[in-house]
């Protein structure tokens, strides 16, 4: 049995109190109704099936990983249980359109759901989960009969779906890309060519695999501008939706990971496999960054998962482990040594854990609320805000998330000592699955310049001066509560706008300006997005707290935001100075000048 | 086979020239003598070894791992081959006394041969050097008789050394282990307990397998005050060092890890075995500590190595991994596209790897200078100074080294892109083995805690202001230089000294203050440290240029010295806010507030 508890009491208090989704939902337009009480027993059986059947798969996932025999995959025991289960349950298609057999729920109901079921084991997470981006791009691309046919059993989970984007040569430049696609007399195309890393590309789990596949037409432009989509599904499929005889596309190999060991990750070979344009010709780009954006977004909800798994592991063991008694003095007079949550240096690593995993958490559930606001908004003035701020947002969740997972699950793992490193222990398998989260989707570096380029400087930064302009109000309303950090909040978000402009002006000379601070500027604006976040934590905690209620939790709000102010919120020096030092200090050396040897 | 390639030119260049070591072993009394074109050519002997030996089997180590077999330990392919060529070619005792068979070359040219096995295979190389830690204790604490038996052979490598010490129960907290040792008529002792991560604990590349082994006398005091170190041969031997029968000590377990797979970590129990009292009853802790210190500087030796490993690999791939164009222009036109060394947030990595791994080696080689100086300094007042330098080297060689180690490693596997996760490509290994390093031989918060209380506060500064000194007269010739960053140099140790006295006071008021400020101070020390020796670099770097000598490498290490100043030592900023934060931040919090599932 694993431990995971879902974290339950902070969730309510984002979606409750803080971000005030009940409010939210009420607003929206064309979602379902859920009242807090729903909401509220919905998560109780998300979080039953994420601890009682997902949880307990999760170590032995990772040992067994996946195997391939005669074309098949075999997937770790207790997987194909699980998702039929899953399956069964109508998680599948919570947050999908009812037209098509979903339950209509807003996408940050999906969010939470998504988040237990990814920290309780990621591995069989991104099965079901590929789907999702496929289920976007059909129902933003797709022809009625697409969609009549893929949309209905995608979201019943009873098909699954893969993004096949990558090949050997062409990765963050997907414009290389090789695979082709030739046109047959009946409207489908011939898809041909080699595709790697395809998560869940091959597996039993499901009844059939839906491929959406990059490739080429004849004749197509070279670089990104002639790359179309192309859907091609494992097996062929009648009119009606009956399966027909096997596609001729098959996994050839898998690959051995460092993590996520539970996932088939795939090299697929398509040997004019038949498959149907998605969207239009030459547009495959467009149709990509659908399932693209969504997928950096829950690749942010998978460092977010992981933190919270090895968060609640390494406090477990803090709470438990004696050694070694107090600087000032035995706490546990009666025992051999005091447990080691009394030494400052174990509680700076478990506070630092909480105050990134509870952060994160609220920006990606505030981001989850934008989601809701663009598909459900009332108004087109709203939906268009909420489109920006997405956008702003995602390469935030994915790129900033997971790279203070990476600290945070590491951190996690130091509190164990030794013990951390030995396998039996379970909390290094977080760091390795973890290492993954900054690599796909597009490198943390992509993410950055993304942030930095298109979603910044090419919209004269209207998400970063709306998020200043709100940090501005949130600072008075601290202030008024007697917060010390009020004024901390708004110096970070003042130079986080002077940054901006600093750097704009320098990219006029030079394009490299903009690589050479991008990194810095993502982490910078994570750490800016999260004052906020704790600012707004901190102000509904202390509202709960006068109200008398569970004190141990909002005092500990309270303590977090004072922790993330004092000893976090001040990294933002180091990458604001890094950022000031400009290109030069990256370009100058001559590339023969990197070799010592 | 392997692409490592021992990095020469960096040695030489400290050697030669940054620390002037040929200078100083003329001024060494006892140790051998060695000119700089025997010492050449005994790394170039060494060299050859690392990597034709010991890199080849360093992947399949990893993959192999270590079995156990009816109490025999078998170790991966190509090891036991690779050391007895070790030990024949002489490389075991390269720094040892020659009155036992060592060569008694300087500690400092043994720390360069070091790093380059290590580099090239650290599980293998794990195993003899644990040897030496044993060698140091015997040398320092045993009688003539058991020098006569076990240093010659543990110096010659035909035996191998442990350290047994950690208990489930008594890891940071050795004080509380509970091996027992009962004197029996002929004055040796019945040694019995069970000890875990015992490295090299079991295998047969050497005939004999000494264990140095922690143990309670009877009647002795609690904690550490009641301990006792004993040698405990896994074969007994004869008065004139005939191997005997088996003792009553076995491996029963090896430990799955999350790496360093090639080499084995064993659960050894002694049953009623035979040992005998190294040193006096119950100064066991001191005799540890002997094994312990050059124990830790052996682990910054491991982080220096994997970070050399790692950039190499990662730098060969930027060069040659062609993907998208450089942001002002193609570089390669006639290619698809250019070398992503030409993006700059892979060159911030490269860089960021290159000043890392470079300030790493110059640091760890002025330690080994004051180790030769320690053991063979011509007066008192030098080896006392040299004392106390590596006593404050020591936790920041340990600790710091190895915590960069997981960056540098880290970012080496972000290069790569997605590539980067697969096992096959072969740079997760170093991040996996690297995880290691900051919790083995005293976790990186317990070497924290030593260097601010023992090193720095204890000894009131003395170590750390003579730094500040230096780096003073260091900052005047940089400027005379024309160094932009003389001054950075100075403020950054001169504030050094003020957080020093800031947190003296405060911990006089509360213990905690030091836990709170340790890791901040370790990391603060380490820039600080890692400034000087740029400044130093910088410094011989101009003179070298001026002299019209290879271009290139000179050119790169100015380049990488402004970088380092521009880019890393800011970081400095944020440890010093994190510490004046205070215990505060830390202590307040309740335990019952860390919850919030």
């Amino acid at each position: 049995m694993s431990g995971y508890r879902v974290p339950l009491k902070d969730i309510h208090f984002l979606c409750h109190q803080v971000l005030g989704l009940d409010e939210h939902r009420i607003k929206l337009s064309g979602s379902e109704d859920v009242s807090a009480e729903e909401l509220d027993a919905i998560f109780e059986e998300a979080a039953k099936f994420a601890e009682n059947m997902l949880a307990p798969v999760n170590v032995t996932g990772d040992l067994q990983g996946c195997s391939l025999k005669n074309g098949k995959v075999i997937t770790p025991e207790g997987f194909r249980e699980s998702y039929k289960a899953y399956v069964e349950a109508g998680w599948s298609g919570i947050s999908a359109d009812p037209n098509f057999g979903g339950q209509g729920l807003p996408t940050s109901v999906g969010v939470s759901v998504l988040e237990m079921m990814t920290t309780a084991n990621m591995a069989w997470t991104l099965y079901p989960e590929l789907s999702h981006g496929s289920v976007l791009a059909i129902s933003a691309h797709g022809s009625e009969e697409q969609k009549q046919i893929y949309l209905t059993k995608l979201i019943s989970g009873e098909w699954t779906g893969t993004m096949c984007l990558t090949e050997s040569h062409a990765g963050s430049d997907v414009g290389l890309l090789s695979t082709r696609a030739k046109p047959r007399a009946d409207g489908s195309y011939d898809i041909s060519g080699t595709k790697i890393f395809i998560s869940g590309g091959e597996h039993e789990m499901s009844e059939n695999i839906v491929h959406l596949v990059l490739a080429r037409l004849p004749d197509a432009p070279s670089g990104t501008k002639g790359i179309s989509l192309f859907l091609v599904p494992k097996y062929k499929v009648s009119d009606t939706g009956e399966l027909l005889d096997r596609n001729t596309l098959e996994c050839s190999a898998l690959e051995e990971k460092m993590g996520l060991h539970g996932c088939s990750t795939c090299v697929m070979n398509f040997d004019n496999a038949q498959g149907y344009l998605l969207g239009s010709e030459n547009k495959g780009m467009s149709c990509m960054f659908t399932m693209m954006n969504a997928a950096r977004i829950y690749v942010g909800i998978q460092g977010l998962g992981l933190m919270e798994g090895a968060y609640q592991k390494s406090l477990s063991y803090a709470q438990e482990r004696v050694q070694m008694r107090a600087l000032d003095g035995p706490k546990n007079p009666d025992q051999v040594a005091d447990p080691i949550i009394v030494h400052p240096d174990v509680r700076k690593m478990l506070l630092t854990q909480k105050a990134l995993v509870e952060g994160c958490r609220a920006l990606i559930y505030e981001t989850g609320r934008y989601q809701d606001c663009i598909k459900y908004g009332a108004d087109a003035e709203l939906r268009q805000t909420a489109e920006l701020m997405v956008d702003f947002y995602t390469p935030i969740v994915k790129g900033f998330v997971t790279e203070v997972a990476q600290e945070s699950t590491s951190l996690a793992l130091q509190v164990f000592g030794g013990h951390g490193y030995i396998r039996e222990t379970g909390i290094e398998q977080y760091v390795r699955d973890a290492r993954i989260t900054t690599l796909y989707e597009g490198t943390n570096g992509i993410q950055a310049l993304d942030l930095m380029g298109r979603k910044t400087l090419h919209t004269q930064g209207k998400a970063m001066m709306s998020l200043v302009g709100e940090s501005r109000e949130l600072a008075g309303a601290l202030e008024q509560e007697g917060f010390w950090f009020a004024d901390k909040l708004r110096t970070v978000t003042s130079e986080w706008g002077e940054l901006t402009g600093e750097i704009a002006e320098r990219v006029q000379n030079d394009p490299n300006e903009l690589g050479a601070a991008a990194v810095d500027y993502l982490m910078y604006s994570g750490y800016a997005v999260l004052a906020i976040m704790w600012g707004r934590m901190a102000l509904c905690a202390k509202t709960e707290l006068s109200d008398g209620k569970d004190d141990d939790f909002y005092q500990g709000k309270l303590a977090t935001a004072d922790f993330y102010f004092k000893r976090l919120l001040p990294r933002c020096l180091m990458h604001a100075e890094a950022m000031r030092a400009g290109a030069g200090s990256l370009m100058e050396i001559d590339p023969a000048g990197f070799a010592h040897a």
